[in-house]
């Protein structure tokens, strides 16, 4: 298994949700950088559990210590390593005797012979994600102090309603009845600039949706219009070039989201990711139970997210920023 | 510029579309396969322009030869060294006077300081994908005779049409108006065993989906039932657990597209890819002439697709191809 | 700074001498591997100062903790963490007034802006060679259980005296007058399997070369006769072929260590490594005071280890056992 | 197969002695570069062979095409691929009836099924060392461009003599006994920037050193005073500090070779690499005639080198340039 991403700016993600921590070394942060933490703290209780009646009642206090690469408070140029440890982890909760559809756990106890630790999904779980964060954390204010690079994401559409309103009834009617709903995030950048990324296999959008894919329950990565470009005419989403008042290149609109043959156009850098429901959820589903090795029925009663999709926005917004570090 | 992919079965993709060649070298091909050479021949033409009215009138002859890495009609082990000469380049069609909409001109000219060559797109062309198809072909082969993996994509939509009867009179009516339409491709693969690809950073996903986003054109990826999955409750889509007769775990449902976790489920792997309009088109647009250094209106005359959607298919199919022959 | 490692399988080495800890992820070991940690913690204590009159009186605790990867007492699949706290340290033998001649300490802060942390050397220490011992240890296990590999590295010479016997009394001699001396370790392993490396850039010297050279005070590696070939005829060093009694085909010499054109040939592996004086010693050197500025001759006074030959024998050998890992 | 090299400045090397072509594609150029071809061909004509009589009598015509990425006469910031067709071969020379000792002919076969191109070594001939100095000689001039950096390869000795004036002598004498000699390769470097490298496993010597084992017949390699080292007091070898007449710290001794903790440190870097004789002798040999699978002894016929030492200096500077390249 390979758990590292990056080529100058790598990390190597480590950890179980219900083992000892999880935790990141980074490699090739800048030295004497002075990591602003409670920025940093900020970003985690973003995506931290227990802060909103819509995620799941667990308690996970992601306080990431870190043990190198950090002396007189900035970044020395060695790598960082920090971890957290794991608290209040209920590890019966997961019992391997059903396996849960939609879930790692038949292909990864196939993978690895049965080795894995299946204890909360291990190292298959969202909570790896929140090195994820993280790193994303720390690297979004390198990107803004170097560039004044903002990354935002939001909530486009949960269950199909874009009405921001409407968002936590529709997920606690889910929740009620036992269910899970999807969502769709959108996130935009500004001021990166132009010529990140190369043409053909290393270009940003193949970066980015390498990244968005690596989130779970991330099933569909559009740039622009995305899918919206297969329904259109040429002409209705040409991206007109013209001249800014200083004699600048500029377009005069932003269908491609920002990127031209893999490559950044100076325009707002913008996608949207498709999160699917939760798979754990109340309402029965169909598994097997490995102990008597039949088909069953099962309703999994564990503290589940109804919808991934508000703690998820965050770290759409960290593996933006980890993807961009690569072009400092 | 990078234009490599892979870290066991390794491509570097080299050549212009209106200069010498394009060709590829491949490492970590297998030693001792004998290559169906009419097969890829086959390919490279589903991907050529001029055979159909619905194409580029340009002709392309995409005859590669092999130049390395082959003895007595077998691989050797060897970098397999593959190139196609160019002809027929009308290179005065892509003056750099107007630069093109929705292309990289403008940010290929200010990343590389003007010295990128700008003929026909040059290393950004849609020529480049001759080579990924050169490769796809023998990819799919091997990977047919060690896995019996079958690779079939088709075109799932034209400008919203499903209908594939109505295809060609869509693109013909656009091309007539001097309009480009877009569309989808829709791709799946049977066979694949379980267990490839790694949670988090190197899912099946994220490889799929980098090498996807390396085609010209493509700018959204799903998988499964993909954004669909964002409007759905989690009990509508659960891919149920049970056995098969022979006793084995298998899904009653495949929302998630053969894959959980990143990784390879037995099941078929079935992914979505969205095309935009081909953006060069006869009807005005908005650029600037570099000459005068003045916005203008242009019309762009050369021979363009008016939907890369057919042509785009094989190279979708190529490009799965190159991906799973990292799990040899 | 990039203190990664491998293809397939991979460490990334963190931690500062005098900081928190040191430690390592390592990605790609097989799942179900139950590791023996007696075996793990003699490797550790053959690398650990304080163990001999000949080594530094530093007190290090070379103790590691597993903190994931581990489950039920066996490799998951999943990246294994294992960090060892610090302890002991006098930080203030290293006092950054007098940068040390033959260390990193110049360069390390012309390149990190004054931001390394040079307490002990931090990630320049010899200290993250206990990470990389720890490493090997178990891949030495995994290479002898799935293999039979053996790998023994034994000190060829110290200070140019081959005879074994006096190698403590030339240290002792060395360590009385405040100075220090080299050797050369020389490295076998049996049992690798024909064809591991590939021509050209990646050989089995080159890969073994480039972990070899990352061993702090290694300054030259050979391999079979190494330097020796230079003066000998060909005729001389000639690795002849013949038959073995089952009809195989062997070498009836060994001059080229076992290896040919890059691979391995079914022969012992054979390779020497230089090491050089520690640098720290108490007699006085030319050096610079930081704080007037002035040239001046000083004679540093920590704990420093007269030889560190004995030492590195075992990190010889997890070197190698490292790089063979990548060809499981 | 992976005969690639570099992540920023990458190599693909392909092509066969005996086959069509051997060539090179290179990522990662700077756009905008006027290559001097001239100095390429000079740095192609002292590698090739066919120039004094101390060289084999094959005629190898080193004339590179360049095929992609030039346009104007200057780099475009794309892929340059290059080939040189092969002339002259004699096949037959090399008939795969007696396997050469200390040659890949044995390894070859076995690892690659018997399906490796055999012909004068196939891939793994020494002739693939022409686009490594194509490429070093382009590398050469950019770091010069650049830096003014300067690279210097000579011939320290041939058989162990050191005196210049009597190599051809020793040489013609070892070709007229049917056997032929080794030697010792130093190469110097001057104006490398300080803080080239990264300590542990990219410092440069990791890097320089598994370039120069990527070169057929090296077999050792050394910075500095390298092996010579092992026999020194500590204190003969201090590389002490001190400050130039600007106030800049500089080191008063160069014995580490201009590189301390794997990173340069503004010195001239200096490296030794030992070159085996070459193997193919007319000396009877032992081996084995694989029509009959009998051992034999056998005269091997052919037009070879008696010394490959003068041919490899111009290999060994183009491999430093290619390492250096990746630092830019």
């Amino acid at each position: 298994m390979n758990s590292t991403f990056g080529e100058r700016f790598r990390l190597s993600v480590f950890g179980e949700s219900h083992g000892d921590c999880v935790g990141v070394v980074i490699d090739g942060l800048p030295a004497g950088f002075s990591i602003d933490f409670d920025a940093v703290k900020a970003e985690l209780a973003r995506r931290a559990p227990g802060n909103s009646p819509n995620a799941t009642s667990r308690r996970e206090s992601d306080n990431f210590i870190v043990m190198s690469g950090l002396f007189n408070d900035r970044t020395t140029g060695a790598p960082l390593m920090a971890l957290c440890r794991n608290e209040n982890t209920r590890s019966h909760d997961y019992e391997p005797q059903f396996p849960r559809p939609g879930h790692a756990d038949v292909v990864a106890a196939q993978k690895y012979g049965g080795h894995n630790d299946y204890r909360g999904g291990g190292h298959f779980s969202g909570r790896l994600t929140a090195p994820i964060v993280f790193v994303g954390a720390i690297a979004k204010q390198i990107l803004f102090e170097r560039y004044r690079i903002e990354i935002n994401a939001e909530i486009a559409s949960i269950h199909g309603e874009t009405d921001a309103a409407k968002f936590d009834e529709i997920i606690q009617a889910a929740k009620a009845r036992g269910d899970s709903v999807g969502g769709v995030i959108e996130c935009r950048a500004r001021n990166i600039p132009v010529g990140w990324g190369d043409p053909i296999f290393h270009g940003i959008e193949s970066d980015v949706a390498a990244v968005m894919f690596a989130i779970p329950a991330v099933k569909g990565v559009e740039f622009g219009d995305g899918f919206g470009f297969a329904d259109k005419f040429g002409s209705e989403v040409s991206d007109g070039i013209g001249f800014d008042p200083n004699g600048n290149m500029v377009f005069t609109a932003n269908h491609n989201g920002g990127i031209n043959g893999g490559i950044t156009n100076g325009g707002e850098l913008k996608f949207r990711v498709a999160i699917k429901p939760t798979p754990t959820i109340s309402l029965p589903q169909k598994t097997v139970d490995l102990r008597t090795n039949e088909a069953v029925t099962h309703s999994f009663t564990g503290r589940h997210d109804p919808c991934i999709v508000p703690r998820a926005v965050p770290v759409v917004e960290a593996g933006l920023a980890i993807c961009l570090m690569e072009y400092l």
